[in-house]
C-alpha cells in the first residue's frame, strides 16, 4: 500500500521511505537518541521523588550533566550502522547509540571525581553542586567535599548500569546481540585499565614516556569513544567479521588522535570555547602527550616544577604553555596527531568498506587535525 | 532413558536425580557458583597482563576482596529458587546467583570510597592495599589516598558492570528474563537512594529521626540484600507475581531486620568476630538506628561529642558504647529487630508459600536476632 502522506512524525521506521538518505536517517535517530535520553531522565526524576529531595536533586544533577555533550559516540555507532544499510532492528540501534552516551556520562562522572574536578562543560558538575549545596546549608569542607563526591560516585554506577541495561534489552537475534554485549564489557575492561594507567602516571607511580602515554590514550579513550561504538553499529548492521575490525582498528587511531588533540586543548584551548580549564591538566599533573615529550627537552626543569599544583596561576599556566611550545612539544603532538590520521585514513582503503562510509570516516579522521573544541 | 550410574560430577543438571534434595540443590550450585565466580576473576587476571603491572594488581585485589564473604545474595536466589521447584534453566539461577554477589561486592567498594575505609572484612580493601603500595613506592599521603581511591572506584565499576553483563547473558525465556533485568535496576535504582540517604545523615544535612534511619536501612541494604534476590529466584522458578511481591516484601523486612543487628555490631561487636572496626561507626558519625533513637535521651549530650571524630579512641568509643546502652539506644534496637523479625515471619502465613520454603525462611528470619557477626 502506497503511502500518499507520509507522516513526518512517525520516525520509528523512516528507512522505509526509499528517499531517506544515510545523512537523513543519521539525524533523524540522532534526535529519537535525544528523545530516549530525557525521556529515561524524567522517568527518573519522577520515581525519584519516593526517595527524598536529595535523591530527586540526584538525577536533576545528572540531568544537568548529560546536556551539552556532542553525541560523537551515539553518532558514530549510527554512522556504521546506516553507512552499511542497516537493515535488521533499526530502534535497536536508537538503543545502543544511546547505551553508549549513558556509558561515556558515567566514565565521565567517575573521571572528575578521581582528578577531583567539579567543573564540566563550563558547569558545576554532580560533586560541584552538591559540595556547593551543603555548604550553603552549613556543612563544613571536608563534609560537603565527601557529599560531592558520594553523590558523583553515585550518580555514575546509576548511568553505567543503565547503560547496559540498555545493551541487556536489546532484541536483535544472536549472534548480534550477544557481539554488542562483547564490545560494550571489553570497552568498559580496557577503558578502566586506561584510566587507571592514567592515574598511575598523573601520581608518579610510572615512568610517562611516550609509549606509556599513547597506550593510555588508546585505552581509556578511543576503545569506548571509538572503536566500539563504530565495530557495534557494524555488528547490528551484520557486517562481515572483518569489517567490523577494519572499523575499530580505525576507531582506535582516531581515537587516540581525539584525545591527542584533547591534550593541545588542556594547555593551548581556549577556557571560553572548550568549556574547561586550560590549566586543569597542569594543576593536576596529568601526563599528557605534551609532557611526555617535554620530559627529555631541555626546557624541562622550567616546566616540572609548574606541574601538580592545585593552585597554579594563571601566568605560571601561561608561561608552562610556552616552555611546551619552546621546546616543541606541540609540534611533536602535532606530528603525532597528523601520523595517526594519516593511518586511521589508510585502514579504510579497503573493497570492505562502502565508498560512501569511507568518505565519511576520512572527513571524520581530519576533523581531529587543528581542534579548537 | 534410565541412567543407572549418575555421573556425581555431572553438576549441570542433577536436578534430574529425584534423590536430590533442596538443600542439597542449594549447596551443589553455590559451589557452581564459587566457581563461576574465581574462573571470572582468573580470566580477568589473565587478560589484564595486556595492559599493565597496575591492572593486574586490581584484579588481584578485587579477587582477594571477593573472599569470606557469606554469600548470602547467591544463597537467597537459589533458595527461592529451589524451594518453589525450580525447573525452567537451573544454570541462569546460579548466574543469577553470581550476579547479585557481584553486585554487592562491588557496592562494598564503593561504599568503603564513600566512607573512607581501607579495611574490610579485617583485610586491607581495594583501596587500602593501593594506598599502601604508593605509599612504599614513595609516594606522598595524598596521591596514595588518590591512588587507592580511584582503584576502588574503578573496581566497583568493573565488578558493577560485570554483574549486569550476567544478567544480560540470561537465556531463560521471557517474561522471566526481563522480570530479572527490572529487579536488578530497582535494585541498583533503591540501594543508590538509600546510599546518598546515609551519606546525607553521617553529613548533617538530614535530621536522623529514626523513620528516616529505617527507611535509608531498607533502600540500601534490604532491598539488593534479601528482597531482589528471593524475587529473582521466585521469577526464576516462575513462580505467580503475588507470591514473588510476597517473598520481596518479606525480604525488606528481614533485610531492614539484618542491618538493625549490623547497627549492634558496629558499637557492640567483636572485632575479632565481625572483621571490622567496633569504632569506626562512631567516628563517622553515621546515623544509624542507635544514634537516632539516642537523640531523644538525656545522655545525648555524652554521646554527641564522641560522634565524627576520627581519631576516637577505644577507650572514648568504649564509653559511647556504655551510654548508648543506658540510654535504652541498645534495647531499642533490639526490640525493633525483633518487631521486624515477627513482622516478616506474618508474610510467610499464605498458602503461596510452599511448608518447606516457609521454614526455611522463618529460620532465615531468627537468625536476625542476637548476631554477632
Amino acid at each position: 500500500m502506497t503511502r500518499l502522506h507520509p507522516d513526518v512524525a512517525d520516525v520509528s521506521s523512516p528507512a522505509d521511505s526509499p528517499a531517506e538518505t544515510v545523512a537523513d536517517a543519521i539525524e533523524s535517530d540522532l534526535l529519537l537518541v535525544e528523545h530516549e535520553f530525557s525521556a529515561f531522565l524524567a522517568a527518573r526524576r519522577a520515581e525519584a521523588a519516593g526517595y527524598g529531595d536529595g535523591y530527586v536533586r540526584l538525577w536533576q544533577s545528572v540531568t544537568e550533566s548529560a546536556r551539552g555533550g556532542k553525541r560523537l559516540r551515539p553518532r558514530l555507532v549510527l554512522t556504521a550502522y546506516h553507512g552499511l544499510n542497516g537493515g535488521g532492528n533499526r530502534s535497536d540501534a536508537v538503543q545502543t547509540a544511546l547505551a553508549f552516551e549513558l556509558l561515556h556520562t558515567a566514565f565521565l562522572l567517575h573521571d572528575d571525581v578521581i582528578d577531583g574536578d567539579t567543573v564540566r562543560r563550563g558547569r558545576p558538575n554532580v560533586a560541584g553542586e552538591f559540595s556547593a549545596d551543603a555548604l550553603f546549608r552549613g556543612a563544613d569542607e571536608p563534609r560537603a567535599r565527601l557529599w560531592g563526591q558520594s553523590a558523583a560516585i553515585l550518580a555514575g554506577d546509576l548511568l553505567l548500569h543503565a547503560a547496559t541495561q540498555r545493551v541487556a534489552r536489546l532484541t536483535t537475534p544472536e549472534p548480534s546481540r550477544s557481539l554488542i554485549l562483547d564490545l560494550f564489557e571489553r570497552a568498559v575492561f580496557v577503558t578502566a585499565a586506561g584510566e587507571l594507567a592514567d592515574v598511575g602516571l598523573a601520581a608518579g607511580l610510572s615512568d610517562g614516556r611516550i609509549d606509556d602515554v599513547l597506550a593510555m590514550t588508546e585505552e581509556k579513550t578511543a576503545e569506548y569513544t571509538v572503536a566500539a561504538p563504530l565495530a557495534a553499529g557494524a555488528a547490528l548492521a551484520r557486517a562481515d567479521p572483518e569489517l567490523r575490525d577494519l572499523l575499530a582498528g580505525y576507531g582506535r587511531l582516531v581515537g587516540t588522535a581525539f584525545q591527542l588533540g584533547d591534550d593541545l586543548l588542556g594547555v593551548f584551548g581556549e577556557e571560553a570555547v572548550t568549556g574547561k580549564s586550560a590549566s586543569s591538566d597542569l594543576r593536576q599533573g596529568k601526563q599528557t602527550s605534551l609532557i611526555a615529550f617535554a620530559r627529555g627537552t631541555r626546557e624541562w626543569p622550567a616546566i616540572q616544577p609548574l606541574l601538580g599544583h592545585p593552585d597554579l596561576s594563571a601566568a605560571e599556566a601561561a608561561a608552562a604553555g610556552a616552555a611546551l611550545e619552546r621546546c616543541g612539544a606541540r609540534a611533536f603532538v602535532n606530528s603525532l596527531i597528523a601520523t595517526h590520521v594519516a593511518a586511521a585514513i589508510a585502514t579504510l582503503d579497503s573493497p570492505l568498506v562502502p565508498a560512501d562510509l569511507a568518505a565519511t570516516l576520512a572527513r571524520l579522521a581530519h576533523s581531529c587535525v587543528g581542534r579548537t573544541s
